[in-house]
Parts: C-alpha cells; sequence; structure tokens
C-alpha cells in the first residue's frame, strides 16, 4: 500500500480566472454545515429556497427551475437532451467554444444540428440568425449569453423575438452571465437555460441552475422517446424537486447548502448592485489595461464584465506570465481555449472577485510580469483615477 | 421580491438511513478548504492523491479510476453509457431498486435489454446468470454488488468467471459496499464499477468513484458510435484526469477536497479494520433487533453489514415511527423502496455511523418508537451482551 497523501492545505488564490471565482467565507461556513438527509424535512425547505432565489436570480416565475447535480456543462446537457428527441433539427450559433460544445452535445442526443458561425469575440445579429432559421426550420434555437471563452455578450431579446416567431423554443447558456449582469428570463422569452455556480454566483463549482418555460416543459412532456438520460431526466427530477418529493438520485446537500447562502449574498447586495458593481470594477480594469497598451478581444459595446479577454502583448509568453502570476501572487487568470489559445488571457471579475482590491493588484501583478513592456505604473494609476472619477 | 431566507442553521442528525452517511468533523473541515481553479497545479495534485487513493479501495490498478462529477446515479449512467452502444446486447441482474434502474438506464442508452430477477431481498446464483447469458449472448451483464434499497450483498466472484468465459464484460453496481465490504475490483475481474461518496467513504454526496479495467478501456475506445454524453464521455475525462490535463468540465473542487480526505481517513483505519468495524457493529444490531422480536428481510449469509433491512412490525405505523425517530431523538433511518415500501426499515451502519453509540442509542430509540410492542431493555441489553463478549 502506497503512503498516505499529507491532508490537504490548499494554497489561497485569488481566482481571477474563469471560473471558480472567489468564494465568500461565509459561502464556504455554509458548505460545511451538518449534512442531513436528502428527504429530510430540513432539506426539502432548502430546495424550495434554493428553487425560490434561484427563480428571482433567473427573474423568471419558472416553476421547473432547480440546481442540477453537476457543474455547468450537466445544465447544459440536461437542456440539451430533454428538450432533443433524435432527427429533431437544432440550430446552434458558435462564436466560440461553449457555443461548438453545445453543438456536440446536441449531435450526440440525436439532433439533426445546424451551426452558423462567427469569429471567436463576435456575436450575431438578429438578422443572420433569422436567416439560418428560415433555411433549417429548427424546433430549438442555442445560443451563448456570455461567451466564456470570449468575453462577448450577445444580445438575446431581438433574436428571441425572431425565435419564437418561427415557433422555435430558445436555449441559452448563461453559464458566466447568471448574477453578474441581468438575465431576464421571463422578459426575454427563454425557454431554456443553464448556468454554473462558480461563476458570478460565487459558490464552489458542483451544480448547475436551469429554469425551463411552461412552453418548454410542454414539449418535455410531449415527448415521444425517453429522455435518453435518466441523470438529468427532468420528469423525474421534477418530481423530486416538486410536491411529490419522490426519490430520484441523492442531491449533492452540503454543496445546495453553499448555493443556498451564495443566492442570499446575491440578492442581499441586490440584483441592481450586484450588476452595478460588476459593471464597474469592468470599467477600471479596462481603464488600467487600455493605459498599459493592451487591448480587448471584443468590440466595446459587447464586452462582458465578469470576463476580460485581453490580448497577450507582443513578445510576451503566456504561459510564463500566468505562472509567475500564480506562483508570485496567488492570482489566477485564464488562458486562451480553442481558437484563442495563446493568444488571450481571460481575466475573470466574477462575483466576489469584482472588487477594486482585485483589479489594482492584479493591475500591478501584471505590470510586474511584462517589465520594460508596459509604462510604469500607468495601469494602476488609470484605474485609481477611474474609481475617483 | 421576496424575503430573503434566513441563514441555513441544519440539524444535527444521526444518518442511519440508506445514506448519506455521518460525516467526520475533519472531511466537513476539507470541503470547507479554500478553493482553488480547477487547472491549478495545487488541484492537480488532489486529483492525482484521490485517483491513487480510489485505486486502493477499489484494490485495483486501473489506470481509468476517477470520480465523476455527480452522484452515484451519474456514476451508473457513466458505466452504462460508455460501454454501450446502440443495439448492444445487455444483461441486467434485478432483485432491487437499483437493478431495475440500471436496466432503465441501459435501455435509455439504446441496448438491448435482457432482465433476470430474483424477488427483492434475494440474491442470483451463478447458474441462473449462466443460463441467461447463454440465452442472450451480451455484450456487458450488470449486477448490483450492495442492494441498497434490500440490503442484499451479491458474490460477484463465480459470476465474474462466468460472464468473461462467454466473452462479455461485468458491470457492478458497489455503490453500497465500497468502503464497508471488501471490493476486489482486479481479482474479482470487474469490468467496470461505480460507487457513492456518501456510503461507506462518509464522505457528502455529490461524486460518483468509478473504474474501468483494460479490457473495458478497450472497448470504449474501439466503439463505432459517439458515446451518447458528452458530460460522462470518459474518453474526455480521462484526458482531464490524465496527464494531458485538457480541459473538459469545471470538476467540483471543494467536493473533492472532501473526498480526498474522507478517503485519508478511509485508509487510515484500513480497509481490513474497516469492514471489521461494520461487520461487528452490524453483528450487535442484529443482536439488538432480534432480541426485540423483529427480523430481517435477506437471509443471514448474504446480509449487508452496512445496511439493515428490517421488517416492519404489524401494527407498527411506518412513517409514524420514523418521524418520532427524527423528531425525538435526531436519528435518520430509511424507509422502504419500490416493492418494500411500508414494509421495511433500512438502517444504515455506514462509514462514520458505524460506531457501538449509535448502536445503543438506535435500538434505544426505536423501543421508545414501538411501546408495549417490544420487551423493554431487550434490544439494549442484547447489543451490550454482545460487545462484551
Amino acid at each position: 500500500m502506497s503512503a498516505l497523501p499529507a491532508p490537504l492545505c490548499p494554497p489561497r488564490r485569488i481566482l481571477m480566472g474563469p471560473g471558480p471565482s472567489d468564494i465568500a467565507p461565509r459561502v464556504l461556513a455554509a458548505l460545511a454545515g451538518p449534512t442531513v438527509g436528502h428527504l429530510d424535512p430540513y432539506f426539502l425547505k432548502v430546495m424550495d429556497e434554493v428553487q425560490s432565489m434561484l427563480r428571482q436570480v433567473f427573474s423568471t416565475s419558472n416553476e421547473l427551475t432547480m440546481s442540477v447535480s453537476g457543474t455547468g456543462s450537466a445544465g447544459m446537457e440536461t437542456c440539451v437532451v430533454n428538450l432533443i428527441e433524435p432527427g429533431d433539427r437544432m440550430l446552434v450559433c458558435v462564436n466560440g467554444v461553449f457555443g461548438g460544445r453545445m453543438a456536440d452535445v446536441a449531435a450526440r442526443c440525436g439532433a439533426e444540428v445546424t451551426r452558423i458561425e462567427r469569429p471567436y469575440g463576435e456575436v450575431f445579429t438578429p438578422d443572420e440568425v433569422a436567416t439560418a432559421i428560415k433555411q433549417c426550420q429548427p424546433k430549438v434555437v442555442g445560443i451563448v449569453h456570455a461567451e466564456t471563452s470570449t468575453g462577448a455578450c450577445q444580445p438575446l431579446e431581438e433574436i428571441s423575438q425572431i425565435v419564437h416567431d418561427a415557433g422555435a423554443l430558445l436555449l441559452a447558456d448563461c453559464v458566466t452571465s447568471l448574477g453578474g449582469l441581468p438575465v431576464e428570463i421571463d422578459q426575454w422569452q427563454v425557454d431554456a437555460a443553464y448556468s454554473g455556480t462558480q461563476k458570478c454566483l460565487s459558490c464552489p463549482p458542483g451544480l448547475s441552475p436551469v429554469t425551463f418555460s411552461k412552453a418548454a416543459g410542454d414539449v418535455i412532456a410531449a415527448r415521444k422517446t425517453k429522455i435518453a438520460s435518466w441523470y438529468f431526466d427532468t420528469m423525474l427530477v421534477r418530481n423530486y424537486w416538486g410536491q411529490s418529493r419522490a426519490y430520484h438520485h441523492t442531491a449533492p446537500i452540503n454543496m445546495n447548502y453553499a448555493l443556498h447562502e451564495a443566492l442570499r449574498a446575491t440578492l442581499e447586495e441586490g440584483l441592481p448592485a450586484r450588476f452595478a458593481r460588476h459593471r464597474k470594477n469592468h470599467l477600471a480594469l479596462r481603464a488600467g489595461i487600455e493605459a498599459m497598451g493592451l487591448g480587448f478581444v471584443v468590440a466595446e459595446p459587447y464586452r462582458l464584465p465578469m470576463l476580460n479577454a485581453i490580448r497577450i502583448p507582443d513578445g510576451a509568453d503566456d504561459k510564463a506570465v500566468r505562472g509567475k502570476l500564480l506562483n508570485d501572487y496567488g492570482i489566477e487568470i485564464g488562458g486562451g481555449l480553442g481558437a484563442m489559445a495563446g493568444k488571450v488571457w481571460r481575466v475573470g471579475l466574477m462575483g466576489e472577485t469584482s472588487t477594486p482590491r482585485n483589479v489594482l493588484v492584479f493591475l500591478a501583478a501584471l505590470e510586474a510580469c511584462l517589465p520594460g513592456k508596459v509604462p510604469a505604473g500607468a495601469g494602476v494609476a488609470a484605474a485609481n483615477a477611474y474609481y475617483g472619477s
């Protein structure tokens, strides 16, 4: 038998990558609460409250709103596998890694997938989507609200109108947007949406909030074929989360405690204040980044406040810089994914991470990692000037 | 906007149901450790150590051993969806709810499923399995090692020989057995197995340990069709857990911290000592239960030590007794599932829960819940006599 590993003693990072984000002490404390049984009346109350708070954060009255017992990609798979039957047509809008992933998931579920593409960092116009819908007549249109691989924010409201005029359902990836940007499920008439806990909700990864409109629920209930996944079958899971409380799987009890507290913190701050905070710290970061002579991947009107894709300057060593940030300063940022690998740094300002302190320390540390390549002190000065203004 | 729910303050239960089991303070403390990024070198080390300890607990050298980012049923689905292609034949042995679930999952994955059945509480003989294999010539044979719905322990070694002689793969549900009973993956030549963290490993629910033999890995690599699930695709997940560390999904960081500590605690105690402890407390419970005039569902040689299905005595009110145990004594036990609903209580002595203190308090409290129906003091006296012997 091998020697036993030492007890863990995880380092304290500042999590400024694409997620997980920093977790508040109150959320970690909730996570470590005493475990109760998953059919304990106490836990059923926790589930009810999580549902109710998720509805508030999603701005929806959808009954079928809950946390899937897996990470964000499990939420994606839950939405697709429930809505799609083999042979159904699905249009997927791909302008980054997560749109590509949705197309992959849809094909595995047996969908006849049509992809439309935009270069990484750009977004789709309503006209492009309308043209594609006319051509392929899809049952479901999938699109990414906040593309974590590029930092692009896709406006959804006009597209939703077009999707519904064509009699299709709209599925939106809100993994990175929920809790940091308005996600108006009812107002925008989004039929199915999924998120992750480890982004702007600042809860550890492990659960995926999802919500389905009544129209989506009706489509699921009218399926001719069994849902291909037992674990993600919302017809079963909704009985567990609903009033019958029928046993399905064993929910991750402590993760739901943590989500409960993260949602409480989110709503205590208030969504408008939280969105404004995300925007303010993004703009301070932007001021600093631009003063350092660096640039963003995404055009200004479509930039996500919580995920900043910054072009790596000529001559800078991607991995060396990220390594130095992590090892010397305990700051995690993300590298590029897919077509963006080696070309961008992804700097997250999500949830708890989105603070002036983090913006300043990141700009100061980044300067230290790019000696001679950026004007000394310019980044921090510009951010301070922004905050002071 | 609705009023904010109060902060959680979960009650301290003794978890003597079918899982989750009691969680050690050291595991809850690990769970609340500072979250790091899921590609942080520190977390990669955590994953390596979790893998290595899971191999020890599974008694295997299988490279493809890891924790699936979902609960036990997610592990079941991972095994089936990776091994089965549409049209493949699968034999599923059903003697309880979880065998039935496996058959359901297999059918959803497109398997041509043959079920053989035994009454709840009984186990399969090698001959029965051999006869069924001859008839249906399956690619995979699925069977439950420890049936959580009945408390029956299915011997696997002879059946494994028969399965392999027929050129098939053996898939075993070890959700409730792992960490409380010998699970000898290599010696028994089990090709795929899944478990849960919330049973005899005494870690909160949220992860599912799985392991695949080389033969199973070869079958997966030789598939003609894409794996129907992206989230559970081991060809992708193994690259994340393997040396290339390719990003797949975001692993539940803190849950893996907790599993790391739970595995450390398990191996620190030592598997043989842990198995002996489970057996000893089971036998003490049995002495008490029998002295109270109550009986077990499963015949003596096939009883699981960690899950005791006890027949509800005539005239006792199932729900009232369980409610009183929970509300007056903070003790959770489980009700019957499926065909056993209303007929049995399921008393778990799993992992941290398996202690003389819990055996005694349960017997004493059960007596209080069955006034006039059991001889006063007999249960506790018999258990004490057993311990004293």
